[in-house]
């Protein structure tokens, strides 16, 4: 554990001097880079159901995912991916508001909201305004709502489903928003903000006034079974995922367990947040095994959603992340030999994949605010 | 015009020491390019059409083409392409028989044949076993078929549709191969290789004696009315995009007219072919103006879909060159950064764009061997 620690703490360390000087010599970008997966997965053929009645929908964000991320996933796991089992595939073109490549924050939101916005917003308008996003509309209309993710909550992603900020950096801000975000149940990590504040408020303590059981870390979460539920797990971001195991995969599903209750059906964001860091950081080891850690989950979310039959599955990304290209590999030995562009996003249009009932909908190319109206419209929120 | 040849030629030059060195001093690999398109073109709203029975196909492939090409060129023309009236997108798989990054060859190859084949092979099955393909299968079914791309005729994708080789470099072959390809249009650049060739055989003369009216130039192409053509306007590739106009849709328009009199219907390959050629150049300039003219073509393509009402229009790709990365841009501007990753092809999936009836089956994940099968299946070859 510390080896993989001290790698992360390296990686960051080397990502900073790459942001703060261009391209340092040490930088990793624009060098050839291999990766040999020596433990496949197997993959299972998940077939949808055939109903037409959508009663719930879960959105699956993997952070910075392109198709290069996914074929080069495929590769190292010898030409298979539990993705593949989705029947229905469209293009999203992601753009925000002020600029062509955005972050997560407009990305995210253009998703929750329906709204392009800034760059750097999270769940409000070019204006700055607040607008509801998929979590508030679907609890409007009695479902139920949650949001499962890997990275410390103050992350753009769930706060973009959560919160309302027109600045992603105000951390301590969006967290304390989370007290009015109404999902019924999160996990994720950033406990370090969350109490010991500089403002002097204690969400935790104001999320149980709110009805929510905290729970401090995945243990206690698991062994809930009922009620509104908010698990924060770690200080910062969840462990590394060779650490961390199937993690997301099972907070997800516990999440679904719980949303699930209700017979008006539920709403639920999955991200799988670090593929985008270790874009950042150009760690081809720690993208792919991220990558590898989303599509298993993927996996489990269709053998779930597979056997209810009216739920909906779309996974999706916000954005490109490290200017990735498999410049050469071997799908038989698991090889990939990859090149990172850039430390930052980069402009282009990402897939969406469709599982179940209401998937022929997302076909096509349209834009990521689309996303968000066709889901309203399925769910007639 | 002298200075766009000489262009191409310093371009060609370069490549050629890129290619002999690794990454030479003076390559533009790994380097930001910027480009602004001066001139964006208007794109029409393009209503594909209600009915269900598939009388043609037109199989439209942008060598190279990978979706950062193509977002990049939408980028660059202020956020619009033809391409996007497509209704129905999926994700097709390059892959080879031999390798994981495909060539031109065996990525052509498996949309005409159906099947994988090695590297380099054009038409013919992994044992070097000549394979019919969609052109032939459709001439056997009292269909009539042709080609119409912007390369000379040797190169790989159309010699995948008319030829059978195990070696794509074996060109001379590959011309007197077209012989026997029974297309009743072929257009094309590669004069060369038909006549003064080291076996004494006049191609040109051999398809005249199998009834073709041999066109040497576009202008007497054009005035033809009737009957089976091969055109062959260059004596190796056709003029650069901004020398030649709309020569790619008014060849293909040109075939369609002919192809179209024949009431069991046609099948068409058309080809945006120097795409690959400028991403193997590392030509950021060049690679838009191929793209944006393939795009137009892609345009006027559709506009006939349309009206006739019976007709799928396919789009996609062989594999990605370049390895392309759209750093950053400004759509309001047509402004793009972009870098390139390789002088070679990359590994990832191709989108695949599709138009008009049968367009649904074309959406999801598959492999590029499953363009065949459906084109074959709709078309009852």
């Amino acid at each position: 554990m510390n080896l993989r620690i001290n790698k992360w703490i390296v990686t960051c360390i080397m990502s900073v001097a790459i942001v703060g000087n261009g391209v340092a010599q040490n930088s990793r970008t624009d060098k050839v880079q291999t990766y040999v997966m020596e433990n496949p997965y197997p993959v299972e053929k998940i077939v949808p159901p055939t109903g037409t009645k959508v009663k719930n929908v879960i959105l699956m964000i993997g952070d910075g995912m392109s198709l290069m991320h996914v074929y080069s996933a495929w590769t190292a796991n010898r030409g298979k991916l539990y993705l593949e089992n989705c029947e229905v595939t469209g293009l999203s073109k992601t753009y925000c508001a002020n600029k062509l490549v955005t972050d997560s924050g407009a990305g995210g939101t253009a998703m929750a909201i329906g709204q392009k916005t800034n760059y750097h917003s999270v769940g409000v308008d070019v204006n700055g305004n607040p607008q509801p996003s998929l979590i508030k509309l679907a609890k409007q209309k009695g479902m139920s709502a949650g949001v499962a993710v890997t990275c410390r909550l103050w992350d753009a992603t769930p706060a973009d489903f959560c919160c309302h900020n027109t600045d992603r950096d105000n951390e301590d801000e969006i967290i304390a928003d989370y007290v009015n975000c109404e999902a019924d149940y999160v996990v994720g990590g950033g406990a370090k903000k969350f109490e010991n504040r500089k403002d002097g408020r204690n969400i935790f303590k104001e999320l149980e006034q709110k009805g929510y059981q905290v729970a401090r870390s995945w243990e206690e979460c698991k062994n809930l079974k009922s009620g509104k539920i908010f698990a924060v797990t770690d200080s910062v971001d969840t462990p590394l995922p060779a650490e961390r195991g199937d993690r997301l995969a099972q907070s997800s599903l516990k999440g679904i367990e719980l949303l699930n209750q209700n017979p008006n059906g539920f709403f639920m964001m999955i991200e799988g947040s670090q593929l985008d860091d270790y874009g950042h950081f150009n760690d081809l080891d720690l993208l792919m095994q991220e990558t590898h850690d989303f599509d298993r989950t993927v996996g489990k979310i269709l053998e779930w959603a597979a056997k209810d039959g009216e739920t909906l599955v779309v996974v999706t990304a916000d954005h490109e992340t490290g200017g990735l290209t498999l410049i050469d590999g071997d799908k038989d030995k698991g090889e990939i030999k990859c090149k990172f562009s850039t430390t930052g996003h980069s402009g282009v249009m990402v897939p969406v994949y469709a599982f179940g009932p209401g998937a022929e909908l997302f076909t096509g190319i349209y834009e990521n605010t689309d996303i968000f109206h066709k889901i309203k419209s399925l769910l007639n929120l």
